[in-house]
């Protein structure tokens, strides 16, 4: 078992749905990364800031999971990162209605001493030099993550292609990796980013799945189809946390494994959206998990005999 | 082994893609579907309906193919379906330039005595009237599969759940599902059309892949990433020729065959793209195929062990 450093938001999202509307509830990419890897019951931490307006109740959230928070900076005087956002009736789109920096604009991870030596490293989306300066901090890493968002792609273009250089895997959108690359056929978008730097590209579908290369190979991960999308907020971060997991715990970074956990993130981003915000993630249990991993058998497998 | 009755479109299409252009090449729906059924070595005929202007080149395509061309009609006097299209730059969506439906305005449907006992019928893309009588004429089918679109959802709805109401099989994309069923959730979608008649929904994604629903069963298949798509065209009905193809061959008409009949559809309509119009299936070879239902294999097979 390896252990995972996850670097990420963590932060109140205040989420509007067709359904419903909450208030200032836990988000944030680390923490929804953080939800779903500590599935695997592994050993975490998580690097990130909050405002001295992030309650106790929160904390207690990630600590009851083992997840370990020395690299969790508090701001005494500032505020926690915010976000809002409203998604239409398609519950696929949404618009931004707020965001806050507030801690996060001036944000200098430090990496805990315990975990400098983690093998595995989950970069949540960022500010690439906030990814890079925890990838410098890191002595001996067996695998980098690292997620990131046609934002950076639009403003830190130069700044996110150093970094992407130092990963071993890069989780983004279809759209993103058609406008990184330059190339509309996610095939050869996914050739040309092997080529800046990482041996694996995901490329997340959203509700089409995920797909991922390496070399030449691909593998293919559906959604699961559902009845009811409550709230999509942190599905991606909970794959990502989901993949990241699973790796750290088996400690088998080769393509055949890689695939099971794109299928793990696949699964556990599933329960995400069954409720708003976290709240899934809080007590989805080990039985769920497995039993909806057959699910996701019986929606890909198939027999059909070659007789080459 | 089962006899496959085909009723489609035999038609011109006339292809701009950005890669280049055609005058009035072989086309049509049923043309499609018989190309990629014949694969499968079975015993097919198409009904449908030609002008006088439909050249023997073309007719010998299909006669060399052993399809039975009793059904063919020619109308002396009569020109042949004509389409022409212009493909996006991102080879997905497409502008329609013309639709000259000639001959097939007043096509009345005849099946070959020969066929009236046909075990699969594969209704292709047509006025549901049209598929209604061509039902009406078979004695003892054991599964039909329609294909239709959102044109006869919006101009002959109730003609449209008359047939639907018969058949065992619909296949139809995400957007139409969504439209027939007036839900947006595919799997709830699935649900309402099964209650209007079909057992098994097929949901195509182009791109994206089909679900298979059956009762509260779901299965994916993975359209597959490719490098380039030279020309749709076509890719739809490859899809049902395959799909249909492999039914009649293998004459189980399970969940479990159905899943393998999704793979084969997707398998074959991966290779109609590779060129313009029906030329890659005509000298597409069973080695090839097999070869890349090893890709399709590889691109969604995994072993997670579970406790349970």
């Amino acid at each position: 078992m390896s252990k995972l450093l996850i670097v990420g938001t963590v932060a109140f999202d205040a989420i509007e749905t067709p359904f419903g509307k909450t208030d200032k509830i836990l988000g944030g990419a680390g923490t929804y990364i953080a939800l779903a890897a500590e599935k695997f019951g592994i050993d975490s931490a998580i690097v990130s800031v909050v405002g001295n307006d992030f309650p106790d109740k929160y904390f207690n959230i990630l600590k009851d999971r083992n997840v370990n928070l020395e690299g969790l900076e508090i701001v005494k005087d500032g505020k926690t990162f915010f976000w809002s956002g409203r998604y239409h009736n398609d519950m696929n789109t949404r618009d931004t209605l707020d965001t806050q920096l507030n801690v996060l604009a001036d944000f200098q991870p430090k990496v805990p001493e315990s975990y400098k030596n983690a093998e595995v490293v989950m970069l949540g989306n960022l500010h690439p030099l906030i990814q890079l300066s925890v990838i410098e901090q890191i002595e001996n890493p067996k695998l980098i993550a690292l997620d990131t968002m046609n934002f950076w792609m639009d403003n830190t273009l130069e700044d996110l292609k150093t970094v992407i250089e130092k990963v071993d895997v890069i989780t983004i959108n279809d759209e993103e990796a058609r406008q990184l690359s330059g190339e509309y056929s996610l095939v050869k978008a996914a050739r040309k980013i092997q080529e800046i730097g990482p041996k694996y590209v995901v490329i997340k579908k959203g509700e089409h799945g995920a797909l991922l290369f390496h070399e030449n190979e691909m593998f293919f991960a559906p959604a699961l189809p559902l009845e009811e999308v409550f709230d999509p907020t942190g599905a991606g971060d909970t794959f990502a946390g989901g993949f990241s997991g699973y790796l750290a715990k088996t400690g088998d970074y080769s393509f055949k494994n890689m695939k099971n956990a794109i299928i793990y993130g696949s699964n556990l981003a599933s329960f995400c959206v069954e409720k708003f915000g976290t709240e899934r993630m809080l007590d989805l249990t080990d039985e769920e998990i497995e039993k909806r991993l057959k699910v996701f058998k019986s929606l890909t497998q198939f027999k059909i005999d070659l007789t080459q």
